[in-house]
């Protein structure tokens, strides 16, 4: 089976974008950005800021001119693989195929590798001089939500506390630890280029609400394709241990429905996201090209 | 010696909105948000936030009105603290006369109780709804700066690999270490309550330079007296093992130019502080009251 296709033109600007980064650090701190660049320049599809770019390009607006903000998002993202995969949490050694940062840079650099990107994330938005102060505003309050307790963070830590023990914990985890990135990601890209969000939702403001109903089935099919490769992909391809949710015991959709009824899901939850996208303005069609990429990737 | 005065009335503002906070998590996220709670509200003398409001009072801004930013500084301090303590970077089993976070929650759930408060420190800031959006954008860049790579996390980079070997050294590491974030409270308070910060200082723009002037030296003066506690204070005062600093061999002013030097030095700061707080507007007894009582101050 054929890897399916991706927008690589996207992915190519992300690419170039984040090998750009220096962080302007002192000189004594070259390690530290070395380490932040060792984890960030790993690879990888770059899924969160190439649907922040595909969200604008959908909406008329250059890609080329969010980049920052999707840049952050990916920055976001690893940050929280690095500490994800520290000795005291998840204790991985191999992360897309290379040593991960703390087994290259030591523990203390690795915790400081991420506190760093969270930092520079949050100034790469704010150096997004174009946009209008009112869109960076709730760019900047979505992301703080997204990786707060109600987030991210949250989502790892019943992950860690292993307090995902049926259906609707495992829902509530994932929508938290991957599913709020994701959705940030998507309503940065609307954000960003022109979509309002009213607190006192009305006829024309539901806008944002549709990326976000978009976005959360999005999330959902990542994390049960994301649950499926783990027990079924191989080491190589995957680029970290296979089966090491099975041998940690952890609570997957496979662990919780089987592999028959996940694929199924997974199928299911592709279709409301299809579902979804319909209720959006523009051209659309990267968008429904990266939820099949999502539900048929191999890695 | 009696302990010097402070505006108490000030600190006890920031405790009751402290200990108000409950980062509106999910149920299943209790224990994370009480490992939050429990660095967070570990007492102290709540310098930065108290700077921010008291920078807000000389300029006749009602207090309470920064609060939440200045709380955020204060989420953010902590949060420094908790992974500064981790096994990986000081090892420190008791931080203001308690037992560190990760000596009572794990290393795990500590990693990300830091994690979490730096996201709800943003959130704090942008929930501030009545400052102005452009007022708010310069607080969230400065407050990115501040933490970053050019910043605290390069300043314990700098800590950690032992980087410090000279003065030139000691004093950029503990620029960025502490004295970042005392700067950005200082700054925060002034942006919120009308300073303005244009790119291009002209005659009538240098109001923020001349608080970073003022935050600079307080930044200095902290650090040196800190590192004259470690040396002649005793634990029960401190709340933590006096002495570590020589013990683990680090850099510090005391150190580099003994003790009795070390305290010239903190008067000479002490001095030029008051030197640049006479450039600034309105009623600066507040401030004059925290530098007196940093420099006086026995833990």
């Amino acid at each position: 089976m054929n890897e399916p296709s991706y927008p690589l033109h996207l992915q190519r600007l992300v690419e170039e974008y984040l090998e750009s980064l220096d962080f302007g650090a002192d000189r004594r701190a070259a390690r530290l950005v070395e380490a932040m660049r060792y984890s960030l320049l790993a690879g990888g599809k770059r899924i969160r800021p190439v649907l922040t770019l595909a969200v604008a390009d959908s909406r008329g607006v250059e890609p080329a001119t969010v980049l920052p903000t999707a840049a952050a998002l990916e920055l976001i993202h690893t940050y929280s693989l690095i500490h994800d995969d520290l000795p005291s949490i998840d204790d991985d050694d191999l992360r897309r195929g290379r040593p991960t940062c703390h087994v290259v840079y030591g523990e203390d650099v690795a915790i400081l590798a991420g506190d760093g990107l969270f930092s520079e994330a949050f100034h790469l938005v704010l150096d997004q001089q174009r946009a209008d102060s009112g869109a960076l505003l709730a760019v900047v309050a979505e992301i703080a939500r997204a990786t707060g307790v109600g987030g991210m963070v949250g989502g790892q830590f019943m992950d860690v506390a292993g307090l995902a023990a049926d259906h609707d914990d495992l829902r509530v985890m994932h929508a938290l630890k991957t599913g709020r990135l994701i959705e940030a990601a998507i309503v940065a890209g609307a954000l960003l280029s022109g979509a309002r969000e009213d607190r006192e939702p009305s006829a024309g403001a539901a806008e944002v609400a549709a990326y976000r109903a978009f976005a959360t089935e999005l999330g959902v099919l990542f994390q049960i394709v994301d649950d499926i490769l783990d027990e079924t992909g191989d080491a190589a391809v995957l680029g970290k241990t296979a089966g090491k949710d099975r041998t940690q015991a952890k609570a997957t959709y496979v662990a919780l429905f089987g592999l028959d009824e996940a694929r199924r899901l997974a199928e299911e939850t592709h279709g409301r996201a299809l579902d979804a996208l319909r209720a959006l303005p523009g051209d659309t069609a990267v968008l429904v090209q990266i939820a099949d990429y999502i539900l048929r990737r191999r890695h």
